[in-house]
């Protein structure tokens, strides 16, 4: 089928593209020293997560418990969910699913590691356990000096085993230029230091990083892993940073459905088909043409008097701000190689928020 | 099951509330002597939509072909699709549509006038089409005195009823004095009557207005029918509405993940679990407490000097300022009664843009 016959909106991925960058973030990751845990909060899908683990990476995140279990279903064995996780029915599905992978969860608070744990001894598991950091963006994750009083309290259960740190800064990630990223990766560091400098016991992960500072860790950097996630498809919004060095591979086709005046065409892609939260999608193919709003089902083109005319029935491509939200919006991907549709991928955790 | 053993974040439907919101909004359409159209888009639920027919509606709307498809196969059998329908592919699934229910859809080009006819002609169906007119919102429909010629092409082909006019102007729903909000609605009114003026066949049916304007339709106004949605669930943002007159009946429940500090929680409920493109979402039950800003997977919660703290492990209801993309992230609905779980609808229509 050529790619003109796929109907629309359709979620499109170019297989060479997307191959390129998990060969690129293999070799960044291997030239710096570090281990690759890649993020399927991206992707969601068992099939780019086997393409990772294939091109060297030690293990998959995840975000969530159900897409963990999903990932587990169809053969990744090896997973950390880079998130705490809180609530009886949750804990239970996390100690189980710890008897069928490896498993490893972030902790910020004592009662949630003694819950953990006690999940874990009631079915017999054992569930790796990392102190999250609190790194500047006031999300999650513990002063960092109190780091090794949680480390204690993980190595003292038979059910847990103390793996190491989390130390993720979202908002570095997305610093434009270079040296001011690097800048604010250091601050990163200077927490990870005073963790591990309260932390008594072997530390053997400190894990962090993500598409923005991947090529920024030296040797000698306190980080032992990388988990970056939208490498993959390097959306719009990652593709500002100065020495981006991937290459988009991630599409919304959308088809013109109105196209009553000259300097505008609604295509039919809106809320329901793109997240927009964090910016409007590009449109690599128009110069002159710019997506300007949106509303549920519904994008509004705008177009400048040197742009090339759409018609009616046209159809366009769209470059997501942030495509992990996208994603989890579309069911399939449909796979392009040259214009020519080569495969469907179901997104295996669409929806696997809980 | 009590409400507080489900695992969240959780998408509930207050069943008390949603029928009483169903039964006022039939009795609006009824004071003032219109047939009533809800739009099936807000809730993407064969359920709902049942109960919307059997509490008096002419039949029920939908957005895109799919939603379409989604409804008639689950038993609803009038279906207006307020957009354009474009691309042979759906334009195929379209008249196939139309061959098992009562079928209409919007126009606004004669060129996609043929399309839809020969499409309907190909496989021996009948489609209804109805003119949607510009109001003003610059996003569909034709200039109203272009209406007519339109509409002599609908009726000139054998495939095609005409059945009348679109006339919706989603901004004007959304003014928050009733009086500016009629005010806007008579500029609807009045493209309405330019386009009856070019036409010269009967026009059956005039449809628009919302859950903003529902109440400020008098008998003698242009229209024959509503298309109101959100008043099912009545939204964040429809609820700042002067005279809304209708009760939130959805609540995305969300559980406190991580709180470190005393004046911050996180929420597992972001912008995969919630849309914030049209506005932050509200807690009702906690005075002082905002939710601030969003991640993919996480909320983040400021507390107020004078709010009630929370814990870890805390669930908190939240109501989404638009709730139409937000039930379109979730595969089911948990519908409580006095808080107690009565049952699991699947969102029938769940992520059918296409």
């Amino acid at each position: 089928m050529a790619l003109a016959e796929v109907d629309t909106p359709a979620l499109v991925v170019d297989l060479d593209a997307l191959r390129r960058n998990i060969a690129a973030m293999a070799d960044i990751a291997g030239a710096a020293g570090l281990a690759l845990r890649p993020h399927a909060k991206t992707h969601k899908s068992a099939e780019i997560a086997r393409m990772q683990v294939a091109a060297g990476a030690a293990g998959i995140c995840c975000q969530t418990v159900s897409e963990a279990e999903a990932m587990a279903a169809d053969g990744i064995s090896d997973l950390l969910i880079t998130n705490q996780v809180v609530g009886e029915t949750k804990l239970r599905r996390l100690a189980d699913l710890a008897g069928r992978v490896r498993l490893s969860v972030l902790v910020d608070d004592a009662g949630n590691v003694a819950d953990v744990a006690r999940h874990a001894a009631a079915v017999g598991s054992r569930i790796g356990a990392l102190v999250e950091i609190e790194t500047g963006d006031r999300r999650a994750g513990i002063d960092p000096v109190l780091a090794g009083e949680l480390a204690r309290r993980i190595a003292a259960s038979r059910h847990l085993n103390f793996i190491g740190l989390q130390a993720y800064k979202g908002s570095t990630e997305h610093v434009i230029a270079a040296s001011a990223r690097r800048s604010s990766l250091e601050v990163v560091f200077a927490a990870v230091r005073a963790a591990l400098a309260s932390i008594d016991s072997p530390c053997p992960v400190v894990t962090g990083g993500g598409t923005g500072t991947a090529g920024l860790v030296h040797r000698g950097d306190p980080l032992t892993e990388l988990q970056p996630g939208s490498y993959v498809f390097m959306d719009g919004n990652y593709a500002l940073l100065d020495g981006a060095g991937f290459t988009p591979s991630l599409f919304l086709l959308a088809t013109v459905l109105t196209r009553t005046v000259a300097d505008r065409a609604m295509v039919n892609a809106g809320t329901k088909a793109l997240c927009l939260e964090a910016g409007l999608p590009a449109l690599p193919d128009h110069p002159g043409i710019i997506y300007a709003r949106a509303d549920d089902e519904h994008g509004r083109l705008e177009i400048g008097a040197s742009a090339r005319p759409l018609a009616l029935g046209d159809r366009v491509r769209l470059i997501p701000a942030n495509c992990d939200p996208t994603v989890n919006l579309h069911d399939w991907y449909v796979v392009v190689q040259g214009g020519v549709v080569v495969d469907v991928w179901p997104v295996t955790a669409r929806g696997a928020v809980f």
